[in-house]
């Protein structure tokens, strides 16, 4: 199996020029990560991903996971891993110090994430469902919940997870059935009810597992107002804080899944098990969509991440594999050097590289949303990291599907067989568009509640900032003229895009679901492709002022270039098939189809 | 599992409509294949197909193939069916009369051959390699080996190979080994090599197996020009025809692959092999390529079948589940109501009814190419099926992948549980942009063989069909006026590529294999989309004289401007992309990528 490197240098670029590092470790508590700080941290991260995880990777999808005893038993190799992670304290690295966290920027985090997710998949969802379980127990619970397990949770010590879904209820959680009534100490609550499709809803690598369950107080209301959130522990926690016996929660099943097996896909059986309370009464959807943007950032990334492990391969196969003749050459060469893979290699390597600037400056936006000082800033950046979060999730990962799949073509019959691992990669990217809400779902989320709720605003605050690029670009004539004008189309698209929506949106409710998806993938080729043009304009100055690397540079211009003549013009099929409308979409008797 | 309902409205209509079955079947030979006797003939495949063969589907996934004692063992229950197949005759439905064959044209075998690849596509590549076989025998064999071997080829009581790929000759078959030495009986050779991705390359299905094997004669030349084709049987064949003892092939091993478990993919050792020359010495790859349009038609062909499965099992899906509500419904509606939904499912079936098209299409110029009495018809009708074999079988296949992975998406988590059955139907279309060639091998052709070095004659005149069907849209005014302008815009878009490509590509050898791929997608939208605009002119035709099937015009209509509206915008994308050219696909240096 191939192993995994880390691209540090492309990520410390986007950290440190792209996402704007000075602007968030200017923000209180973030001063300490500074560029030199970051770029050791992703030097150090990067050997643990390619020495420790990556290896990892094959062994979790060969053994997959089993229940035995209502005990979910992970990859046996999964587990020393873990406890190394742990203790090196890479869980809880941009989680607040207050809990023991290291309080370094969420944008930090997530490349450090980025490694874990190439190198591991399916490992590395425990901890993003972990991390994100602690932030929703920090922001909700109140403090004895907290000194129980908040701590350990941060650290990884113990697990945490997100049962949302059942049989009835899955992109709708208004039709979660699971109950809880008050328990007879009258603190905690009782609930009963079946979950499914719960990512590391139980396994056998830490002492603990804390569950955050979707569940309707008995008598309350209907529909998505009378859900509450509840903490249920896999073991009982006494008050001082030790594993005491069973919680009466047990994994019934794991799925057997097209991808990420390592990862164990629980049906979990609650059956009167104590729980405690997360915030309010029937405002526990408010309180699980509290890490719904960092999940959903993460997923987006996953589709970043996979797809670079997918390219990893590939590139290592085509400078490889001799096949072939080539003008020029006496003997056969490498298939590198065939125009058509070429061709495919460049489309994954610049599809990866707008994909990973674009989350990385969203996550720039959620350190700044949560950190600036400014509440005025904090909401503007707030509002751009809610117009960009389902664009990341659903973009990344859409492409996600599209790139693994190149990187089997890459191999051709040997990406078929299995022990090549390309169709692994294939496999495990397959989820990345429909956990944490399908990219339906997100594209509801973007023209629904992220661009028509507010009239639009933060969408004219983005385009506003898309054409200053422009100016920027035009500053340096011929060297960037044709990603200015292939830019600038896409802009014009945008903009036509989001008019026809304004203007038809309203006429029936059919119109924005059935635009939303073109809308959404318009908008992440768009700002993709928005993030390889500034890394352009970069580029220009680093090499008109002068650089000791001018061949990363370089290969900047290329990029960028490569996915302007070939990427961008999407946008116009995009916008075309906004500006058809939903009523070719919903003709169709059900019987017709 | 989910069953298989034969499409055969949609099959008979193109048929009949579509590729003209009335051009087909005044042709010497082919008079008996009235509509009435096609639409049987579909109908009793249909049952066939779902009945009994789809049931197989899952099965072979799951029992995959294993190699014991140097014999491969495919799924128990294969066997019995592959028998009831063979005796009914469907395996020879459009071989020649002469050998048994039924005689029917192809078009309508290719309708058969569909509905065998939606029900289980590993069981039916066996038939598809076998006829393939049998048709270079029937072309290039003496009649003493014909007498050996084709009646049960054709019959399928025997099956067939095409041994072509090794370790180290894969897309670039000038670099095979394999070895032939002629035998001292002065008549045969002896075959030593091995021989690598041998799809049915063996099994326990029949008493023998006959390989068409590419090896090179002692002391023949370098390259393709020293390769010679030869069959050579598992079991040797006595005089008259009796199988005898094992031949000196054996299967090694069979791969574990993505997808098509149930079908056996080997590695064969030939030692010394006991075979039969096909054709003259050293004309082997032109041997192999008298099987390889239909084969290439075939495995387009498949992607158009396994995306028809996988629609057919999303729609089940999406009329059965509830989620969510719905404005103008009390309770939660099943999600075909919802409008994304109902995009993934148009998006579905208007690429399936364009694909399916195109490549009976194609079918029908195969039909009369091979059959016309009058020699420049049946070259013309040549040339038109040599420019669509590529663009059949790339962009069919590609599309396939798209399909098949929405087709998963529809059923949101759970289509990546295994049982639901929409993950085996992307893992088994993931190998047909593979074999028969790569989707890179196919644009090449495309762009090289079939327009640069006609100088485009067969483009132009496909061009000048293309501008007949925008004259029979304009008669029909506003009710196609939607599909023409796509149509329209989409056949300008062709011109300015293939423009463009005549006035570049002579500039370097790395220009055309650049802006293959983007051309290849280009024409393969353009003409699906067209066979879509001549099945509305025909919708509109009937409707507009009064029909007794109105709904299913409707649809027609329906679907076409679905498809205008949508993906016939993509072909400005393709065109802008093959307009850059290849710069900034070559531009990087191995060591920048």
């Amino acid at each position: 199996m191939s192993g995994y490197q880390a691209p540090t240098k492309d990520m410390l670029f986007v950290i440190r020029d792209l996402a704007g590092l000075d602007k968030i470790n200017n923000l209180p508590g973030f001063e300490g990560a500074t560029v030199d700080l970051v770029a050791a941290i992703l030097e150090e991260a990067g050997q643990l991903a390619g020495e420790v995880i990556a290896p990892l990777n094959r062994i979790g999808d060969a053994k997959g996971t089993r229940v035995e005893d209502g005990q979910v038993i992970v990859a046996e190799e999964f587990k020393p891993v873990y406890r190394q992670f742990v203790s090196d304290g890479w869980t809880s690295i941009s989680q607040s110090t207050e809990h023991g966290g290291q309080g370094l920027p969420y944008l930090v985090g997530l490349a450090v994430e980025e490694m874990m997710q190439s190198a591991c998949l399916a490992w590395s969802i425990c901890t993003l469902l972990t991390q994100g379980a602690a932030r929703a127990v920090e922001i909700h619970g109140d403090a004895a919940l907290q000194a129980l397990v908040l701590d350990k949770m941060i650290s990884g010590e113990w697990t945490g997870t997100m049962n949302l879904t059942e049989p009835q209820a899955g992109s709708d959680l208004a039709a979660v059935r699971s109950q809880a009534v008050p328990d007879q100490d009258g603190k905690g609550y009782r609930i009963t009810g079946q979950k499914i499709f719960i990512t590391w809803g139980d396994h056998d690598m830490t002492d603990n597992v804390i569950h955050l369950v979707l569940a309707r107080l008995v008598g309350a209301p209907e529909g998505i107002k009378g859900l509450s959130l509840f903490a249920v522990p896999k073991f009982r926690i006494d008050a001082d804080g030790a594993v005491g016996e069973r919680n009466h929660v047990t994994a019934v099943s794991v799925e057997h899944k097209l991808g990420i097996h390592g990862s164990p896909t629980c049906v979990l059986a609650f059956e009167g098990a104590y729980g405690y309370l997360l915030g309010e009464l029937h405002n526990g959807l408010a309180c699980m969509f509290t890490m719904m943007n960092h999940a959903r950032l993460s997923v987006g990334l996953e589709g970043v991440a996979i797809s670079e492990r997918a390219y990893q391969l590939a590139l290592t196969y085509a400078k490889e594999r001799v096949q072939g003749n080539k003008v020029g050459y006496d003997a056969a060469v490498t298939i590198i050097k065939h125009p058509d893979v070429r061709r495919m290699l460049m489309h994954m390597k610049s599809y990866i590289e707008a994909m990973r600037a674009l989350a990385y400056v969203a996550a720039a936006h959620l350190d700044r949303a949560h950190h600036h000082p400014d509440k005025a800033v904090r909401a503007s950046e707030g509002a751009r990291l809610e117009l960009l979060t389902p664009i990341v999730k659903g973009w990344c990962t859409e492409m996600g599907q599209e790139l693994t799949s190149i990187g089997l073509q890459v191999h051709g019959g040997m990406g078929y067989i299995e022990e090549t691992g390309a169709a692994q990669y294939l496999r495990d990217a397959r989820i990345t568009t429909i956990y944490e809400g399908t990219t339906g779902i997100q594209a509801a989320d973007l023209v629904g509640r992220k661009i028509l709720r507010d009239r639009g605003a933060a969408l004219q605050s983005l385009i506003a900032d898309l054409k200053a690029t422009d100016a920027e670009l035009e500053r340096h004539g011929d060297l960037l003229a044709t990603i200015r004008a292939a830019l600038g189309e896409s802009v014009n698209d945008l903009e036509a895009a989001s008019e026809w929506l304004f203007a038809h949106a309203g006429a029936n409710a059919d119109v924005a679901g059935a635009v939303s998806f073109n809308f959404l993938m318009l908008a992440g080729t768009l700002t993709g492709g928005w993030q390889l043009a500034r890394a352009a304009v970069l580029a220009a100055e680093r090499l008109a002022e002068g650089t000791e690397d001018p061949s990363f540079y370089e290969t900047k211009l290329v990029t960028a270039r490569f996915f302007a003549e070939q990427a961008l013009p999407l946008t116009g099929a995009y916008r075309r098939a906004v500006e058809s409308g939903g009523d070719a979409t919903m003709a169709l008797s059900e019987e017709q189809f």
